[in-house]
């Protein structure tokens, strides 16, 4: 069976904490949050706790919705030159009046925790590793990884095509060796590209696309998405059904959850090594 | 039936020369070439013909096979900073003591006439389209779009996971909202990822690796990819089999080959522009 993600995320957290007590100068992330949306508040504060947690600095600047694009690179630019900073995440979402794309790739790449520039998506399509990659992809690479699950010769099928996800898993996934099938809304006949994978990994925030009938008895199954509807949870896999058919099933909150938190402070940390060689 | 991919390139290298003839100042293309294999050779003289041809000036930097990684970095360092010189293309294969990656990233990103560098593919899986594209890669949607072949709701295999082809394919074909499987020589059964593909691409090098029986009858099959062994050619599809029983399938010599030099033109005009806003 499978070990539990939180368990698992601890371990590195402890490793963590032990490298950077030892540093003279600690590492500093600093978040900006634009708004008030309740779920962009408890993603911070969670990178807040785990930052807290290993020493690493954590700073939050709290923009109001209403700013502007050129007011919000500013901010950007700021701490790009700061250099007693040196890990840098706009929290997602932002305001629709603003580009996403604009803004993120305002980031200077060596401090761009996320992995979202254009030059860290290139790399890992590159298998280049001096860069810093996405974290809830390398969260899913180490689930698999801490599973003994080797991608090699093995079917893994993305469903999701979003570019915080879906796009660096299947650069990691190839990166691997693995034989990569990335669906998307648009996809006929979903069950035809499930029904052969060894692996299958949800990001699309569709509550139950994926059900048991549409997966192999011994399928690896790894849900990132899920979506809120009056309050209440629902996975994109049927969890309940596909972990009592006996799949080996991940839910969000206790594994990529964490782990995508956990990627985060492990990039911080490599990003002040970049910055202090 | 499917149309001739030189015929279609004729009418694009129309249109760059009438556009290219009339700027007062001309777009400049440099090409390194490194040793003297005879393939590299015939590729430099397509692209030095076909630049000729459309009005672009032409450069060409040749380097004895021993260079060194320093050295040939200087050269690109040159033509960075040279404001007359609006592209540069490092001839691919490199000798094996030189890292081709580093050479690559070596390139400023706004004169990366073959789309390689990390940032160029970064830009590709986020869809931004103010970079230059690979240029074989463009070459298959290319020769998907003028066969009014609409990827979205397609399922596309790509055999290979090269980072010149394989890769930046993939992007381009999820960007175009295709389901997208990208197989590679340790997929296991390659004929269960093949045979309900709409669009079979293939880009291994490796002999005859696709045959009918592998594929639907309406399937569409792009040929990228071929080897030289006893200087006959080998296609990576079996070609006339998969001719004879119906499908379409487009050989590379008169299609992505031709369409590739004709990337090559349209980058470096792209690039042109980029330099000269």
């Amino acid at each position: 069976m499978i070990t539990n993600g939180k368990e698992i995320a601890l371990i590195w957290y402890e490793k963590l904490k032990e490298e950077i007590k030892l540093l003279d100068k600690k590492p500093w992330l600093a978040v900006i949050l634009v708004g008030d949306n309740p779920a962009s508040i408890r993603y911070v504060s969670q990178k807040a706790k785990w930052a807290k947690e290993v020493w690493i600095q954590f700073k939050l600047i709290k923009r109001e919705r209403g700013i502007q694009e050129e007011e919000l690179k500013e901010d950007i630019k700021k701490l790009n030159n700061d250099e007693t900073i040196h890990g840098i995440i706009i929290q997602l979402p932002l305001p629709s009046h603003i580009d996403t794309n604009t803004i993120i790739n305002t980031i200077y790449p060596v401090k761009d925790i996320d992995g979202f520039t254009a030059i860290n998506m290139g790399k890992i399509a590159l298998w280049d590793e001096s860069g810093l990659a996405p974290c809830t992809p390398s969260g899913v690479i180490h689930i698999c990884k801490v599973n003994s699950i080797d991608l090699e010769w093995k079917n893994v099928t993305i469903i999701g095509r979003s570019n915080i996800v879906g796009k660096p898993l299947v650069s990691m996934c190839i990166n691997e060796w693995a034989t990569v099938t990335c669906c998307n809304s648009k996809t006929k006949d979903l069950k035809s590209h499930t029904q052969n994978a060894d692996i299958v990994v949800l990001a699309t925030g569709k509550p139950w696309i994926l059900t048991k009938d549409m997966i192999k008895k011994e399928a690896f199954v790894i849900d990132v998405g899920f979506t809120v509807i009056d309050e209440k949870i629902y996975w994109d896999a049927c969890f309940q059904e596909i972990s009592e058919n006996g799949n080996p099933i991940t839910p969000v909150p206790w594994w990529v959850g964490r782990l995508t938190v956990l990627f985060i402070m492990k990039n911080t940390l490599k990003a002040f090594y970049m910055q202090n060689k």
